[in-house]
């Protein structure tokens, strides 16, 4: 699960909001599928291809397949690091991998993957168009 | 911030759910603002008139302001019951007032409301139209 | 992916709110993994064994790992219903199964599991106590 | 509503994440609460006070009152930045005054303040300790 050789894989940083806890007090599993997202966000963003230029394009990358394991929690405030790269690319999907730590301690918090198929405007499956394709790869 | 008299009101009623609450053991302040927009979901469909057919037909509602006031707070698992009337319904505005209780003990936790103003599809203001006022008023 | 025979299975039903859409316009992937911890919710208050007394006496089930497949999308204002199931349940962990379904259609938009682990105050994995265990099996 | 002349202001900036959007394709009205709670964290932080240390210490500061006034939307990966400061500092309460602007544009997209008011573990209504009360004036 962890970054494979001659990968790119880019890393975002926040703290930890406060809303992102819950009364164990902790932050709730489920913000972590979308500190996937943010960072799937941030990976388009550094190879130049912002996400929401390819859905004005008319695609979409919706998710397939989500999966995490949990492995420390993170408390409100945490500086944490997310760590996104391509574990496969094929003509109509993408399978990105994670990595979330504690930004000081580098501890492993969490590790995940998300499975997506490429849609267009009516929402059937499609090829991702080569200059994407090209452009994720990094 | 009662309801007023000859006003229709409804409530809906549902559990606070674990990711509501944060670290504090408590429902996160924000969630009563989504509380207060679903509690308008059931207001338009107790009257026949779900909101969504109403963005279909090329008309938005957003909010303009929102303001709550916040008495005491709500736990996991509690029943809460969120009241929800129209306070005042002019041509192109209408301000929403709420009251959110514990649904047993009918201690009130929170009070509010939202002014919302219609939109075309162009994001022009515009005036609400005649059938969803009348649909409105109840 | 369905429910084992022989197992019993709780249901828990509830509109898709406006906060859970996201700009695609059906609801946001994560937001799936909070319907199931809800569903969770609900299976132990239908077995009179409500999770907020559970950590009240001491003892967690923060989750381990979750999966999800996403199927078709659920929009605002949908009925949605949320089937949960306890897959595995052993000593010190216990596995749920979910199904997510359109309510009116039947149409099956979401499958996932996740799994949990036994903590005590100190965060310590440690035995699931005897009389949860049971009312969990239902 | 904007910041009164010799008072320290802190600005946080972020890009909005995708889960933050909703079906009208703009950042959902609820999530501006969150980000006031996140530059509050920031003024604290920037202040060398911790708000975590301050709840460790056995006081909260928990929202009395949110008003919110939205004057144009925010979109999926836009730069937004959130001005916090505080408006008014009494023994047992503040308030918080935020603006918040399209980070590249400085446009401004919504105005808002929050009221606190500071208990102790038992949920009574207290003095903000003297330390906490220099050190957020700053």
């Amino acid at each position: 699960m962890s970054v494979p050789e001659g990968i790119t894989a880019i890393t975002v940083e926040f703290h930890v909001r406060y809303v992102e806890t819950d009364a164990q007090g902790v932050v709730n599993h489920a913000h972590y599928v979308s500190w996937f997202e943010e960072a799937r966000s941030f990976y388009s963003r550094e190879r130049g291809r912002d996400y929401a230029e390819f859905e004005r394009s008319g695609f979409f990358l919706p998710v397939a397949e989500v999966s995490v394991r949990y492995l420390r929690p993170a408390r409100y405030g945490d500086r944490v690091a997310v760590r996104c790269w391509i574990q496969e690319l094929r003509s109509r999907s993408v399978v990105f991998g994670y990595e979330v730590t504690h930004a000081l301690s580098g501890e492993l918090l969490t590790t995940g993957q998300t499975k997506h198929i490429c849609l267009n405007l009516q929402r059937q499956v499609t090829t991702i168009p080569e200059a994407w394709r090209n452009g994720m790869r990094g």
